[in-house]
């Protein structure tokens, strides 16, 4: 299939983050051309008056719960997590597949074209992935096997998930460990050889709320991530979500080890965290940052867009400074930085590049005025997921907006 | 003309909250029945997979900016400023008219139906409100005349705007002296003056920043709420935007004087200003909380839905506690109280009411699920104000989104 998209404002994200007027031409997945092309193709898009961008990437959520949403609301993360595994012990596998569907849709309808799950049973979300056309980036959930509600031992099921779709093309299955509260240092360890016996990565829920840091420290006279370092848990092959509550020790342990984190803003906001993890030191410290929303129950939707917004007001508010970020900054953390966390050939609209693409009606009001100038600023600050008019994964337009 | 909404999930923030499935029926731009109504209309409106809700209220624009959206990114107040009031300086009235153009249109497109604005020459803007069927509530601008770019006496201009619009269906002139840094003693006690003299209300920046709280302080041994109480300005006629930097006796201060307030909290939270206004003592002090999203410079959007999720996320991440907020305080600040605010008809669905009604296509995917016990969370938390299927104000469909 090939695609030739016409006339657009395309946000290269490329290294000098060039904004440009031209097209674009899409063959067989890839981005083949960006510039001033001219070619036949299967479909054309009229982009005149529409922003081309690289499709975002969710690096944080768990999208099954999506038909949850709504029933956990303005509550801390203890009873939200009563509410939760009250609720999920009623679900069964056609729920959840039901629950992913959703959010998926969600997510390509509002320009997300990636995504890092953290579930039980992904076998059954994988299938909801490859029916969509989204990219899913799949842990599969692993607790201490004394209070997991899986069948079977979680490590074990993990494995066998990873071993079916080691090869998938839009599914990579990852192993997700939950947490330090609920798997002790024998399942880390073992959930760290599969990762490298499979060559994938390992996400997992690190330093989320003060009552985990400091029941933790209580118990093992550590900081988690001290101490994740200290059973050797810690390499670039971890995207560590939330990473709330942290020391500047613990940041410069993330970044001597490579260790990728997702961000939550608003999921962290909505649970009343409090603090906002350290963004700044991380970035000081060259720790790579992405963004994620969380779940539909925490946040409550899977707009990236305003994922985007929420991450760049958070840290003004908090510090007290206007100037601490900036819109090209928080859009590199939803595509470029995503991207390269995880491995993927994709985040940026070059030549050679995964056909991974979004295209933002402009006419909307909320995009207007566009001038080169400002145009990060309206994707980062003004527009939202349903401004999207087309989804575009692997050279393959998987939604249109109507209208 | 009249409407009849059939079957819809009913919104009516009367004094139960009722959320209940039903129709209504408009006719001649009031509410004429709520419930189970099968009569003729002109136009039907088929509502099964749609919330029908009270039109938002916007209590703080500067809705002519909006054709600078971007123009003052990441810097705090006092840069913002002069880089405005450079930058408005140059605009006319044709930019005035067409900025206020688009900025209306994005409130009727993100289900606003009225709204309160400061700015100058409002005549040019009252044309466009006029012509767009929004209701505005249009604060003339009111400076020391000592520093005014306006034509002639600020204070004079308003009253001239006031008389020519005080019998105005959908215009609603107020006015609007800037700030106490902007306005002194015998400014402020002349537009009060005015407002009295005309039965409307004043619109006012307070307290919005540690600096101007501290410079004032400095210059006057007071406060801003204690110094404008000691000057005798404060009234239930009185709209104090932002309203940031408070201490608990100006909050007490402004409850004895019913003064009315407009959170803004995107802007704080964009500008950095630090803080967060102390929702939670105004309420317990019993005092009006309505909610504004401020210019499109400053934000960057007018959209209202978004407005109430920062505005219900802010004060969760302040205060460290989820249950600090929830989805039905934040909606009535930004339908019920601000009528209440406005001393305007509207604010719920129930008959006698003017007919300012949102509808919302709740097909969207983060809409969804949707049942009686999860309906205002999702429009809180969830909902983007491009899910906006339908906007009415005084009975008359003045939006309707295609596709």
């Amino acid at each position: 299939m090939s695609i030739l998209i016409k006339n657009g404002w395309i946000i290269t994200q490329n290294e000098n983050r060039d904004v440009m007027r031209g097209d674009i031409y899409v063959e067989d997945g890839k981005i083949v051309e960006v510039g001033n092309v001219n070619v036949e193709a299967e479909h054309k898009i009229n982009a005149e008056n529409m922003i081309v961008m690289p499709g975002l990437i969710n690096t944080h959520t768990h999208v099954a719960m999506t038909d949850m949403r709504g029933i956990a609301d303005d509550v801390d993360l203890e009873d939200f997590l009563a509410i939760m595994w009250k609720e999920e012990a009623k679900r069964n596998r056609e729920d959840i597949y039901h629950g992913a569907k959703l959010g998926i849709e969600e997510m390509l309808r509002t320009g997300t074209t990636s995504f890092v799950d953290m579930y039980s049973d992904e076998d059954i979300i994988a299938k909801a992935v490859k029916e969509s056309g989204i990219r899913g980036f799949l842990g599969w959930a692993v607790v201490d096997k004394e209070i997991t509600t899986q069948e079977g031992n979680p490590i074990k099921n993990a494995e066998k998930f990873i071993r079916k779709f080691q090869n998938d093309k839009f599914v990579t299955p990852f192993i997700a460990p939950h947490a330090i509260y609920t798997c002790n240092e024998e399942t880390l360890l073992k959930s760290k050889e599969i990762a490298e016996k499979y060559g994938t990565m390992i996400t997992m829920h690190v330093s989320e709320t003060r009552k985990e840091v400091y029941d933790h420290r209580k118990k093992f006279g550590l900081r988690p991530v001290e101490w994740l370092e200290k059973i050797g848990f810690l390499s670039d092959k971890l995207l560590g979500a939330h990473m709330v509550w942290l020391t500047l020790h613990e940041i410069k342990i993330l970044s001597k080890r490579g260790v990728k984190v997702s961000h939550n803003p608003t999921s962290n906001m909505k649970l009343g965290h409090g603090g906002s993890m350290p963004l700044i030191e991380m970035l000081q410290n060259n720790v790579l940052v992405t963004l994620g929303t969380d779940s539909a129950v925490s946040n409550n939707n899977l707009d990236m867009f305003e994922e985007m917004k929420f991450a760049a007001l958070l840290h003004k508010n908090e510090r007290w400074d206007a100037s601490v970020t900036n819109a090209q900054m928080i859009l590199d953390f939803a595509t470029i930085n995503a991207a390269n966390a995880l491995n993927l050939n994709a985040g940026s609209i070059e030549e050679g590049k995964l056909a991974d693409i979004v295209i933002v009606d402009a006419t909307e009001p909320n995009a207007r005025p566009l001038r080169k100038d400002n145009i990060v600023s309206n994707i980062v600050y003004s527009i939202s997921g349903l401004n999207v008019k087309y989804t575009i994964v692997n050279g393959k337009i998987v939604f249109e907006r109507k209208g």
